[in-house]
């Protein structure tokens, strides 16, 4: 399992403070309690719409981050050219997140997914918008698959997101991503599988409840990969769980490690 | 989904002695809690390896539960006289929990299941042990639901439990009692399938965390019946939120309703 701790993103108040003012201790502190209880990657965002700005946030996260832990980054930027400063200054293999089949993404981070050595992760978001269907989802999965892998990715260095999208608002599309998930790894046995499944939640009351039975059933279907906050009570334990009864933790001997 | 309260068992230390002493108000107190947690039906076992005993806890169970709640019971015994009283002494239609295929089980008891107007626990035990594969699980599936519907049962009055088993012990066997639940739920579309889930973490640490998580991965498969303790902590919030994402609960209405 993949872990990507998600809590240093600027779309969140406090981190978006801690950018301002330039408090490295609060950025510090939530890297190193996400990698404590268990992140595999850091995710590093720092959106600003000013000129420039999010370059100069990705360059001072990076090397804030970097100075403090040994947990390598998933370098996050709807900024070309910051996902290109967060690449380029990575000490160990970072993970891109993400690249999309949307033009304006597209063309941008394909050559730098092709020069660098990282990680990438796929999100099927196309220039039509969300994906709803199954097949809709395996197709885009194989096309980005495709052009990453014609970029010289290895498959097994791609984690395909398959777009969560809100059970409030579609009853059905809780369904169909686990659906999308199971027949992904149908196809793609190497490929990673996962994302920001929190989406799922929103607008529900008590999202953790949904959440961590989210992230159970969508284990169960061959999700690899997860984009959570590992510091929420019962995240990190409902993923040992599932992965163990999914039969992916021999002897119980992670969970059994982790859980003590 | 069928959620079965648990507790009135008399392999609980409270609930033997309550029994023994006769005390009323704990057993009232119990069943009030699992009926106000959202139990559909409660369990009452009286189990008494003393001559009679178990018959007479029987009578005395059912008579002070049913007293004090509207909630229809499951019968659990060992015994088949026990057994009898039980179904004999509903005033709803109650379950029989549970027959299997041993013969020692199947001989008394399907006249009784032919008898009483009730729904049955059809559990996949025969007289070669505990079924381990998931082809060895759909083949008994289907004598039981044939032995049952020749006895007059409908088959969406059989909720064919699928014997879960301690992954600690066998590490496939999460994966195999999941895949048969989605192999019998593809088979019978009309079949209730659940159980007793709990004894799939026995030997491991925070067993809580594996229940919840082996509910939603079960539910996503399937099954739509289970016999839990509906007071513990997290387990109803589970089992709304497992049937939401998979679909099953239209607009999240049955979630947002229990949850708010």
């Amino acid at each position: 399992m993949i872990v990507i701790g998600e809590k240093i993103n600027a779309t969140r108040k406090k981190i978006a403070a801690a950018l301002e003012s330039r408090d490295a201790d609060h950025i510090v502190q939530i890297a190193a309690e996400q990698a404590a209880a268990g992140a595999d990657y850091l995710d590093v965002n720092g959106g600003d719409p000013r000129e420039g700005r999010e370059v100069e946030n990705m360059k001072w996260l990076m090397d804030l981050v970097q100075a403090h832990t040994e947990t390598p980054l998933a370098v996050d930027s709807a900024d070309p050219a910051a996902v290109e400063v967060g690449l380029s200054m990575a000490r160990r293999k970072p993970i891109l997140n993400s690249i999309s089949l949307e033009q304006h993404r597209l063309d941008p981070l394909l050559p730098l997914v092709a020069r660098h050595e990282c990680m990438v992760v796929a999100l099927l978001m196309s220039d039509d918008g969300t994906p709803c269907q199954v097949n809709d989802r395996v197709d885009r999965a194989g096309k980005l698959i495709d052009r990453l892998t014609a970029a010289g990715k290895q498959v097994s260095e791609i984690i395909v997101d398959p777009c969560f999208l809100p059970i409030s608002a579609d009853p059905d599309s809780g369904r169909m991503v686990i659906e999308a998930i199971a027949a992904i790894r149908s196809a793609w046995p190497d490929v990673h599988i996962g994302g920001g499944l929190s989406n799922i939640s929103y607008g529900l009351p008590q999202r953790r409840v949904v959440n961590l039975a989210a992230l159970a059933q969508c284990i169960w279907a061959g999700m690899d990969a997860a984009l959570v906050d590992p510091c929420t009570e019962g995240v990190m334990g409902a993923i040992y769980a599932a992965e163990a009864i999914a039969g992916r933790d021999e002897f119980c001997m992670t969970y059994v490690t982790k859980m003590r």
